[in-house]
């Protein structure tokens, strides 16, 4: 990964986090339960989003270059990789 | 929210924000992209299970007050809710 | 169900299944990978919308009813099959 | 798409149509309205699969041709087109 995807993906880590603690700071203050809920819903969307963000790094670099490679089980290691990424996506 | 409830919950939080530093540290010793997709996926679908105890409660207690209270508009301000986090659950 | 809520929801049925067969047809005629598994996702999202009708009409109908009632094991089955619902939307 | 695969994904989308046509039936029976919101959620999880299968399709023919390929900007379109897949994937 370059020193730039890095940088931005331990950001959105970091806010991540503080977004957390904010969630903890509302159930805390007993504030009203859809909003907490709508809260938490924003946070696994802003994971998903670091989900892509290095899932794009991954094609880009392993996965391409074990596709482009010589050896076949290494080619189909990635792909079985991808698609076990995409099954388990659908549950969440 | 009974006492228990909200303790159970924010263990829970707090122990989700340790996860996220976990994926930060991940990131950081450049470890494996498929593997960091993989605990993303964890945290979410443990932030997904706050989100069900936190609507447990919530139907336990303000929607059915809601609902069995006299003011129509109350029942269906919580009906309302209750579809639109039902709708945005798909989007994650 | 009202009738006209009935025959929205069969309306929307009908073109669903013609959508599948749509599917089919671009498998038959070896369309491209990526356009059919676009279409699929198009299918999964209106069978969502269909999915949020019952549901909204199962909310103002049977589960209000059963909330409003004296029989606390009738108001309790409605909320757990609600929250079964909301658990299972995350795993398609 | 071998023609294995496409009789197994034909069969599948066929069974897929039955399904929802019995989803009708059940909607013009009045059946019960979580019993009804059940089985499109089968209906939409046996159409992930069916996308898993033609996703595998892919990656194994077009997207391991494109990216073993010489042509750069052919490469940067299946990794972009496999991104949007998992991308929608979150919003069914």
């Amino acid at each position: 990964m370059s020193a730039k995807d890095e940088a931005s993906i331990l950001r959105r880590l970091k806010s991540i986090e503080g977004h957390v603690r904010g969630v903890s700071r509302m159930v805390e203050e007993d504030q009203y339960c859809i909003d907490i809920v709508n809260q938490i819903g924003a946070v696994q969307r802003a994971l998903g989003k670091v989900s892509e963000l290095v899932l794009d790094r991954h094609l880009h670099t392993c996965a391409t270059t074990a596709i482009r490679g010589d050896n076949p089980s290494d080619r189909e290691r990635v792909i079985e990789e991808i698609l076990d990424v995409f099954k388990s996506s659908g549950r969440r």
